[in-house]
């Protein structure tokens, strides 16, 4: 006792040295060798029981969690080759990024506050067909994942183009993603339409299927208004066939709804479950404009939704009904969507926005709070996913992929509560430390897997031949 | 010819260091001695004629800016005994927070998601009775400044108590502020009711009127539903004589709305053109419920309008009809509001909110486009203050508040549009350089007026006091 006392002390009053020390003046008493143990002041869990472990500290041994505990508790069991200290630190899941098109960070900022058709068909249809190639995805993907890590994104959803360059991408970074190609009825960049693209997103998932732990294939039929119930059908099979995930964007605005209405005689979400798409291995972007037996009907399915309110917010799509959806039990994450229409791939503006917006559109001001937000972006991400039994919390046997947040800028002082900095105060730059599987992606601030100069050369280089062409006065 | 051209290959091809060079060679040719040059890639000027110069430069003397152009040119004119360089850097006018409550940021994250009654009677006004007084005022006020510097505000507007406490601190870190106290029918910290607190920011408007450059003194009455029609025509009857501006809370929720309406026949706008109170001196904080008819009015009186979106949605006060009072001309600004209800004194925040919440509202994504609010951000705070012949814009003749915003991590790569950027995609911690009346806050981030490490220890110490009265079992 006397021993955990004191070294417990010093923790409080020295931080991390003495923590080294301690561990060091312990480490012949019989204590289990780990990889990397991680201490912060405090510990935000996403567990019910106990949300928030002052002056705690994890081990990690094979990227996974082995213990969750208080700093003088784990260094009094554990041994480690490598300590991260946690002086002003929050040490918390990895954000779930549930809904991107990574690559589109290559197009950020070409084309802002135009209506929806000019945006599409005069800037983002004819800029894809023209420059998305390998090179552009190998390079949009780089871009991608560096501000990702850089915000404290650690899983993120990517439904874009050449997926296998974008598995590659993500392989060498070391991030975790669910990685799919995007599947339409009309040509799309390297397909003449439907048949072709899905089948190379079906090649994609045979390929990449239980090869590597981080990458998690899926198949993404893009929407019930560009994919015809047939292909629909096609592409609900093959997920269920080959068991991975299926991601579709839904009823993402009024004119989805009225279009669907029209020619199916059903509201998207009923149009889906008529086709007897719907399951917990679905889930589905923006669903902005469900009615209530359509909430009822996700619920009841087990459907994920991932919340995108920048997106929906910029494209004018609207408010999805988060109180309503919450209420009725769906799993909902939060995703960033492209960063054509954001701008920016930032969990921390995807949660402000949302512990936000929905308090405005119900004049409710307990609406959606600091906490529910912070577990959307976490462990209800996961859960959308169906990833929740490898991420999205920390607890013992999951992997360890988590983020530390530091809280010495002026904007994070004084602290009252933790989880309240966390979503209406902290901004991606407070992010110190990324860490996936039990790798360490960035400390400090530092990159640790990716190289900043050569991805800055190439982005501005394809991005001077996009200039050329769509802003020629620039 | 040939030196000039040179010259400009020179700064396009290699940067600041050239530049000096540049300068130094020449520096016997004629050149006016200025005090400062600051050079960027680009400069965004606000005005409309040539809204952004590229490969820019700014020269300032005396506080002012004195010659806006092309680094070449700028060079070949200018000698400066300090030249800030600007790779991948934008040279922008400082933001105008149009509305805060400084010294509450010691409350930042005590008491959220509450319902407004809850909120202020549980948390904020027994907080306030029970800790506002001049120390808190004091190292809040120093807090707010080094949060705001930080997030690139030079102006700010401050409705607080201890006004000479607040100017003393103002004065002290070098930003620009509209200083008042604000003054109320009830108690409030330090003051029995309306007659002594009104009585004591009279006092302080005569004390700093035209005492510092960079200090405005404001009669403030809080509101409508707190101040009585006799007090509010006191108010404006003191603005008018000690010729200083008058901010107030206005139309800010649907029950004040009501109220007013009950007690005076008449809504908040309508009431106070009834007293014969508005005209140009006046900016109102929030007016979230204005009808038609009162936009026309505030437009026609020349009131300026601050607004809030961060603390409406908290609050769940709502969603201000802004593109309807930017079609019907009224000078707009943005603002923060206090920490106690945002949380953060982030004007990033509340720039890329305004962008994006009224294209919701309207389902237009036309709707309130980056430029409008970039402008709203800047010259459209400065008008609304009245302080639009000296701050706002980059133009000769006015005072050099400037801020520098790099473009290096990759949430800002590639680059298309500046405006663009600097709207959807850029965080409050890539501001690199902060100006006020040609001083500089903060290079490269690094704060130079402000003691950082005393601010912490007092802070967290009357934070520890808060803490034990209102969150015992933190």
């Amino acid at each position: 006792m006397l021993v955990f006392f004191v070294c417990t002390t010093f923790v409080v009053f020295f931080g991390q040295i003495v923590i080294a020390q301690s561990n060091y003046n312990l480490s012949t008493q019989g204590k289990q060798n780990v990889q990397l143990i991680v201490s912060s002041d405090f510990v935000v869990t996403m567990n019910e029981a106990q949300p928030v472990i002052t002056n705690g500290a994890i081990a990690i041994k094979d990227g996974k969690i082995v213990a969750v505990d208080t700093q003088d508790k784990i260094m009094a069991s554990y041994r480690a080759k490598r300590t991260l200290p946690g002086k002003d630190m929050v040490l918390m899941p990895g954000l779930v990024n549930g809904h991107s098109h990574s690559a589109m960070v290559l197009f950020r900022g070409l084309a802002d506050d135009l209506a929806l058709e000019d945006w599409l068909q005069n800037y983002i249809f004819p800029a894809e067909a023209k420059f998305v190639d390998e090179n552009f995805v190998r390079v949009g993907e780089q871009l991608a994942c560096w501000e990702m890590i850089r915000g404290g994104t650690t899983t993120f959803v990517d439904m874009y183009f050449k997926s296998d360059v974008a598995a590659k991408v993500v392989d060498e970074c070391g991030l975790r993603a669910i990685i799919t190609g995007s599947s339409i009825d009309f040509p799309s960049p390297g397909f003449k339409g439907w048949d072709d693209a899905f089948a190379a997103s079906v090649d994609f998932v045979k390929r990449w299927k239980d090869k590597n732990p981080r990458i998690t294939p899926a198949i993404a039929p893009h929407a019930p208004y560009t994919v015809s119930p047939e292909h629909l059908v096609q592409a609900i099979r093959a997920a269920r066939h080959y068991d991975v995930p299926l991601t579709i964007h839904l009823a993402e605005t009024q004119t989805e709804v009225r279009d669907i209405q029209q020619r199916y005689n059903a509201t998207p979400v009923q149009h889906l479950e008529n086709l007897g798409f719907l399951d917990p291995r679905v889930f589905a972007a923006h669903v902005v404009w469900p009615n209530s037996s359509e909430i009822a009907l996700l619920a009841k399915r087990g459907v994920g939704v991932i919340h995108n309110p920048d997106s929906n917010l910029k494209l004018a799509s609207g408010f999805a009904p988060i109180p309503a959806m919450l209420k009725a039990g769906i799993k909902i994450g939060l995703g960033t969507d492209g960063a054509a229409s954001n701008n920016v791939l930032d969990m921390w503006n995807a949660i402000r926005l949302t512990a936000l917006i929905h308090k405005g559109t119900t004049l409710d001001p307990t609406a959606v709070p600091a906490k529910t937000v912070l577990r959307m972006a976490t462990l209800g991400g996961a859960e959308a996913l169906g990833l929740s039994d490898k991420i999205g919390a920390i607890k013992v046997g999951l992997q360890a992929d988590l983020i530390q947040v530091h809280l010495k800028e002026p904007h994070l002082l004084p602290l009252y509560d933790v989880i309240s900095h966390l979503v209406y105060a902290a901004d991606a730059q407070d992010v110190d430390t990324v860490i996936v599987n039990g790798q360490v992606l960035m400390h400090k601030r530092e990159m640790l897997t990716v190289d900043l100069e050569r991805i800055r050369r190439e982005a501005s280089s394809i991005a001077e031949n996009i200039k050329a062409e769509f802003r020629p006065s620039n």
